[in-house]
């Protein structure tokens, strides 16, 4: 992976201390998608340099990574050093602070990757910690640990859900030929890594015009993986009396419509367990707002040009993935990613952040944030 | 850099023959864009372990890299080593053959870059010399001695400049916007990588509209560095009275037009100092032929969508050469970078060989070779 914009990486904590929140990070994943509205935390216990104590946080509602971790040390903790990928908690929610229950375990030291995301609570379970005597670190292996739960962050300070724009393209800027005949744009790899991504979302949203264009799955396509819930964004219902979103048994299906919207096409879907919910006006903007009460944290767009500019013309796109494969196709009217912005001068572009490059087998995976 | 398709590279001869050879790399590099239809060849003598003479060939009609450096030598040259990046010619040009010269100055052994790529001649040099009782090694760092002169090799296999397309787009697939704004794409960087990448070409070709449209220098813009010749194809000549490209004191200009297209235009032209030539019928495969003619080894096509289709229909472009700014501008009526090539399923996509992904600055090249 290159980092256009790379800067010197600040190192906090030992390598050993780093090794512990890498684990962490990894034992978070463990319940990748599962975990909206709340984040993914995971927890090491650590004594005499021997891991004593696992845990992760499996979904809301379920204990906190460091009750786990702390369950299966038992009385070991005492003295021991807690790895912990998030601040603790510091509040009465539906299980007690962990703060205290850490206090409770007579831990000698916590070592944080990150702060509390929500301004208004940051720090408090730190210093609650350090109130009581304990030594805290904070900051070790952070930037990993932002970016597992970038949606996660971008919901509490925005109270949104993330979007990512995601589409494949060739080397000379198209998603479909002329005919609108994608498949397949990217090869094996690049397709999975795009499972990979679902997977970690919550929802991914496409237009009526893909699904009766492309017929797709939408799904993450592994064993045991997290499925988002697939949406589709379709004002008219007009839509094929089969496709395989309709088949709810592979994974969840929501139609979001307008208000009042073909009957007949609605009684269809409800018929093979689609959810359809009406929503006006019908818009990205709206969406998101409706995804956010739902609970999401994150939301990936696949869908076309048109929709995917009034995406992020609304400001329902944070973040983009663009995967390109080396192959040219040609076609003056064939589809591009990204329809009209009504931008017309090039000095308008909407320069993309913290842009990553990565080869994925034989394509390209550039990767960027949107200006805020 | 990242090769998507990277093989474990053989390596030929020691590190020190590496390093000779890259350094007559370095000596071949000083006449970029100078030689043409000849080879860029460097050449090191080297005498108990120390460079003893070096030599370039600076440009057609002008000696072979192997007498400059046999010169620098001059009776140290006994027994010594010589290093050169292309197999010595073996035939009676406009100077005799390297071949002989090297006999003729009683060097021990020398250590090739790679066989002279005409089949017809490859290989002879290097007999001659063996045949001498001269040690001979032959491919010490060939894919940079290819990779330097793959225009050449081009001219020389097929009878036809290389053909180059370059572009610059979004990461949306635009090269303008809606309106035709262009200015800029890419970053200085990337524009910098251009000014290189013209300087060691012989022509750089667009259409009437480019010259219409953004009004471009095209030259390689740096002091003392070679510019290639300019070239406008236009049928109708229905061009600009004032351009940059008019200006023949910055760098020579050449208008490719139909045969008895607008004379007022044509007179206009001359008198500027533009050389104007008519082709019948005026196609981007008629154009490799009428440079072939000219001496040219490699031709950059700077050109819009439509004539960077055709190039690529008829064959005119072998290597892409795809910058990708990580910015997104929209439109879905925005100019691509590859008009009509006539394919309507992904499948019959070109897909490029030997494909190499660099960052540039904050943007991005993709460069490929599309397949024979």
């Amino acid at each position: 992976m290159i980092k256009s914009d790379s800067h010197p990486q600040q190192k906090v904590g030992t390598e050993f201390d780093r090794a512990m929140m890498r684990r962490c990070l990894e034992l978070a994943r463990r319940a990748l998608g599962c975990t909206s509205p709340n984040p993914m935390v995971g927890a090491v216990i650590v004594k005499d340099g021997e891991i004593i104590g696992e845990g992760f946080h499996p979904r809301a509602g379920e204990p906190h990574a460091e009750v786990f971790a702390l369950k299966a040390a038992g009385a070991n903790a005492r003295g021991a050093t807690v790895y912990v990928s998030l601040e603790p908690c510091n509040h009465y929610g539906r299980t007690p602070p962990c703060s205290e229950a850490l206090i409770a375990a007579g831990v000698a030291k916590v070592v944080v990757g990150m702060v509390d995301p929500n301004p208004l609570v940051a720090g408090g379970g730190i210093a609650k910690l350090r109130a009581a005597g304990i030594e805290v670190i904070v900051g070790v292996e952070e930037e990993a640990c932002r970016k597992l739960n970038e949606g996660f962050i971008h919901r509490i300070l925005y109270k949104r859900p993330l979007g990512i724009l995601k589409y494949a393209m060739t080397l000379d800027g198209k998603i479909a030929t002329t005919t609108g005949h994608s498949a397949w744009v990217t090869n094996q790899e690049a397709r999975s890594v795009v499972h990979q991504v679902r997977a970690a979302c919550d929802a991914v949203i496409v237009g009526g015009n893909t699904v009766r264009l492309d017929n797709p799955h939408l799904t993450s396509r592994q064993q045991g993986a997290h499925n988002p819930l697939r949406i589709v964004m379709s004002r008219s219902l007009n839509l094929p009396a089969q496709a395989h979103l309709w088949n709810t048994q592979e994974a969840p299906t929501l139609v979001l419509t307008d208000v009042g919207a073909n009957p007949v096409s609605r009684k269809m879907l409800l018929k093979q367990g689609v959810e359809v919910i009406e929503l006006s006006p019908l818009t990205p903007e709206k969406v998101m707002a409706y995804l956010y009460d739902r609970g999401f944290c994150s939301v990936l767009w696949e869908c076309g040009g048109t929709l995917a500019a009034n995406a992020i013309a609304q400001g329902a796109v944070q973040k983009i993935l663009a995967f390109i494969a080396p192959k040219i196709i040609g076609g003056s009217n064939a589809p591009t990613p990204v329809g009209d912005l009504g931008l017309t001068t090039m000095t308008e572009a909407l320069s993309l952040e913290r842009v990553e490059v990565r080869v994925v087998g034989a394509d390209c995976l550039i990767e960027g944030y949107l200006p805020q």
